[in-house]
C-alpha cells in the first residue's frame, strides 16, 4: 500500500478557487461600524493593499496565483497526502482515512499559504512594514517567514497566554527576523485600555487584532495582515483542497466526509471549498464537518449576526456566527481555535446547511493526538487534534455500521512547538470546559443591541 | 527550477550498504576490556540481539532490509532532496548547493532510520524492553517512536544538560510512550558514582551510555540500543546516501563535496558512504568533510587509539579518534555532537585520509542557521548548523575562485524542539569555546596508559 502521495511542483495550482462564485446565497456585505452602510474597498485601504482588497470583494471563480508566489510555495508545496493505514489498523475500522499534511511548511502549518501572497501584494505596492496578531503563534511565524522572503519588516502581537505557554514560537518568529510583543501590550491604546481594566488578562485574538490594526492605521507606511477569517485568506488556502483532489484521484478515491478544525475558518475552507464546489456543481454528496473546541463554541452555540472581528471594534461589522466580540474563551492550548467568530463565508455556508459543525472537549482531542502520534508518527498541533478526534468518531461509527467510508482530514500543523500542551495533558493538568448558556447569552445580548443600533 | 526531488516509496533502498566490504584497510577489531583479546559476538550478546550483532561484524557488501522495516520507513521515506537556490542567491555563489532533509521523520532527524530496524531485530528475538541514552534527545525520540510501532517498552537516559535545556524532547518521548530519566541518575551504580563525585555535573553521552548498558546487563529481558558509533548503526543510515545518489541523478548532478556534522558518525556515514564507495570503486573524486564542534574536537585534536565508548568503561575498547572516554565537552547546545569519540569506521577512514574533518565554533554555526532559516525556510537543529556553516565556507570559496562546484550536505534534523538554543544565541548568551592543548592532553594521557595496559 502506498503511504504517501506526492505531486510534482508543476502540480501546484495555478489559481486560487473563490467559492463566492458558486455559493447559492452570496455572503452579506460587511458594514461600516460608524455609518452602518456596506463597507467598500476604500474603507479597507488604510490597512490592506489594493491587490488583497480586490480579492476580498471578488466574485470571480478563479484568481491567478503570481509566479513569484508559486516560486516560494515550491519550498514546501505540494504538501503530501497520507493514507492513515496505521491508525486504521489501531481502530480496526473499515473506513479509509486520508490526511493532507500541512505541517511540512516553514512555520509548520497551513498559514504560509496565505502569508506569502499577502506579503507579496504588500511589497508590490511598496509596503515595507507589516503588523499582525497571532494566537498560538502559527500565523505570526508564517508571516515572519514570508516577510523574510520579501525583506519586509514584521511586528507581531501575540496573545499573552500563548506568549507565556509557547516561548519557542516567539523565538521562531525572531529567527525569521520578526519583533514579537505579548498582547495586550502598552504599545497601543487598545492594549492599554484592556490592561487598565484587567492587568492579568490572558488576552485573546480579538484584542491582539485590535492592537495590530491600531499600529497599521497610525502609520501610513505600515499595513496590517490577518491570518484567517477574511475572504482573501480563505481564498489563498484553497490550494490545499485542489492539490488533495488530484492526490485522491491518484489513489482512486473521493471523500465521503471532509473534516478540519475551525478557528477563523481558513484551514477548514482550504481543504473543503474545492470539494464543496463539486457538491454544488457536480452532484457529489460529501459531508463537511468543522470541529471547534467545546470551550469556544461559536458554530454550535453562537448566533448568526453582525459583529466585530476584533475586541475593540476597529474592523467592519461582519455577518457571522459569533459568541460576541467581547467573549474571552477558556485558556485551552489550542490557541488558534480561541476566536469568538467564524469567517463570513463559513458562517453563510453553515447557515445554509452546506457544512456541519461539532464541538469537542480538549481531553478527547489530546487522547486522539497521542494515539495518532504512536500510530502515524506525527505529533500534531493541539488545533489539529480536534480534527483527529472527530475522525476517530467517524471511523468508529463506520465500524459499528459495518460500512466502508472514506474520511479525509486536514492535519493543519505539527505540535513540535506545542509540547507544553502535551506535558500538561500527561501531568493531568488539563480539564474539559463548557460555558453555561447564561454565560454565553450575556455576551451575545450586548452584541445584539449593537446590531440593532446599526 | 525544481526545488525538491522526491522519490517513490518503491525507491526506498532494498539493502543497506556495508562499507567494510570496500575499505582498503579493514577496521581493527574491538577488544574485550578485561582480556584485551578481540571481542567476539558472544561478548555483545548480553546487550544486543543476534540479528544486530551479525550486522555489527559482517563483511558482506549489502544486507537486505526486512519488509517490516521498509513498511515503517514508508511513513517518511524516501526523504526529499532540496536545491538550496534561495541560499545560493543570498551567498551570490556559483556553487550549486543540495541538501538531503532528514527532518521529515517522526522524531525530526535521521535517527529513526536505525531505531526502526534495531527495535525490529529485538522484537524478532522476543525482547520487549529496550534501554538507551540520548544527548539532545533526537535519538531517544526516535527509539521511543520505533518502540511504539512494535509495542516494546522504552527507557531513556537523557544527558542532564539537554534534559534541562530541552524539556519538549522529554515530552515527545513520553508522547511516544517512553520513560525518560535525567542522567546521571540514581537508578544505576554508574550514575550514583558520578553523582557522588560531582552532584552538579551536566552529564555526558558517555555517562548516559553507561547507565543504559548497566540496566540492560542487569535484566535478561532487557536489551540496549545505541543511536550512533557502532557499525550496524552506520550501516542502517546508508539509505540516506543511496536515495540521494538516485535523486541527484534525476537532477543530472554529482557532488564535488559532501558535508555532514559528526557526533558519533552515523549521520555523516549515512550520506557519505554510498558516495565514498564510488570514490573507491569508480574513480570518483568527491571530498567528504565531517564537521565537529570546536568545543569537542576529537577528529581534529583527538588521537587514534583504543578507548571505551562510554565513561564507565562497560563497552569493548574501540580503535577510534578520541578525546578520552573521561572527557566532558563544553555545554554547547548541539548535544548530539558532545561525544568524546568517533565511530570505528569513520576513524579508520579519516586515518586513511579518505575523508576530512574540520572543527567550527558555535557562533559561526548559529549565524549560518539563521541565514538558512530566512532563505530556505527551515529552522535547523544546532547539530545541523555545523554542516551549514561549512557549506557556506565552501560556497564562499567557490565564489572567490570563480568556479562552479556542487555541494551536498545532510540536513539531519529540524530545530523546532531546540528553540531555546536560538533564544540563547539571540540573547547573546552563547560564546565560542576551545579547550587548551594541556586540557586535552590530560585526558588522553590517562587513556594512553590504559591502552598500554591492555
Amino acid at each position: 500500500m502506498t503511504k504517501k502521495i506526492f505531486l510534482d511542483e508543476s502540480d501546484i495550482p495555478t489559481h486560487w478557487y473563490n467559492i463566492v462564485a458558486d455559493m447559492p446565497n452570496k455572503p452579506q456585505p460587511p458594514l461600516h461600524p460608524k455609518t452602518g452602510e456596506p463597507a467598500g474597498p476604500e474603507d479597507l485601504s488604510p490597512i490592506f493593499p489594493m491587490g488583497l482588497i480586490e480579492q476580498e470583494v471578488s466574485a470571480e471563480q478563479y484568481i491567478e496565483i503570481p509566479d513569484e508566489v508559486r516560486d516560494i510555495y515550491k519550498i514546501w508545496r505540494p504538501s503530501p497526502l497520507y493514507r492513515a493505514n496505521q491508525l486504521e489498523k489501531a481502530l480496526d475500522t473499515p473506513a479509509k482515512i486520508y490526511y493532507k499534511y500541512e505541517g511540512v511548511s516553514p512555520s509548520g502549518s497551513h498559514k504560509p499559504n496565505t502569508a506569502v501572497p499577502q506579503v507579496y501584494y504588500n511589497k508590490r505596492e511598496g509596503i515595507n512594514s507589516i503588523t499582525t496578531e497571532t494566537g498560538a503563534g502559527q500565523w505570526g511565524t508564517a508571516l515572519a517567514f514570508a516577510c523574510a522572503q520579501f525583506d519586509v519588516k514584521c511586528e507581531v502581537y501575540m496573545v499573552r497566554i500563548s506568549y507565556d505557554q509557547k516561548p519557542y514560537r516567539k523565538v521562531m518568529m525572531n529567527t525569521f527576523g520578526a519583533d514579537v510583543y505579548p498582547s495586550p501590550s502598552d504599545r497601543t491604546q487598545a492594549g492599554r485600555d484592556i490592561l487598565a481594566k484587567d492587568p492579568d488578562t490572558s488576552g485573546s485574538l480579538g484584542i491582539a487584532i485590535s492592537e495590530a490594526i491600531e499600529r497599521a492605521v497610525q502609520d501610513e507606511e505600515t499595513k496590517y495582515s490577518l491570518g484567517s477569517v477574511l475572504n482573501h485568506v480563505l481564498l489563498h488556502q484553497t490550494i490545499i483542497g485542489q492539490e488533495t483532489i488530484k492526490q485522491l484521484e491518484y489513489a482512486g478515491n473521493y471523500p465521503d466526509v471532509v473534516i478540519a478544525p475551525l478557528g477563523g475558518g481558513s484551514n477548514f475552507a482550504g481543504i473543503s471549498f474545492p470539494f464543496l464546489k463539486n457538491n454544488i456543481s457536480e452532484d457529489k454528496n460529501t459531508r463537511f464537518v468543522a470541529v471547534e473546541p467545546a470551550s469556544c463554541p461559536k458554530l454550535t452555540k453562537g448566533e448568526f449576526m453582525y459583529d466585530f472581528g476584533d475586541s475593540a471594534g476597529y474592523t467592519p461589522l461582519l455577518p457571522m456566527y459569533t459568541l460576541g466580540h467581547n467573549f474571552t474563551p477558556a485558556a485551552i492550548h489550542a490557541g488558534g481555535l480561541r476566536y469568538h467568530g467564524a469567517s463570513v463565508l463559513c458562517s453563510q455556508l453553515l447557515k445554509d446547511e452546506l457544512i456541519e459543525a461539532v464541538a469537542i472537549q480538549q481531553l478527547e482531542c489530546f487522547e486522539a493526538g497521542v494515539l495518532f502520534a504512536k500510530t502515524e508518527g506525527i505529533i500534531s498541533a493541539p488545533e489539529a487534534t480536534h480534527a483527529i478526534a472527530q475522525v476517530i468518531r467517524e471511523a468508529n461509527q463506520a465500524k459499528e455500521e459495518g460500512r466502508e467510508k472514506t474520511i479525509l482530514f486536514n492535519l493543519c500543523g505539527h505540535g513540535f512547538v506545542d509540547m507544553s500542551a502535551y506535558e500538561d495533558y500527561f501531568a493531568g493538568k488539563l480539564s474539559d470546559h463548557s460555558f453555561t448558556d447564561d454565560e454565553l447569552k450575556k455576551n451575545l445580548q450586548e452584541v445584539r443591541e449593537l446590531s440593532v443600533n446599526q
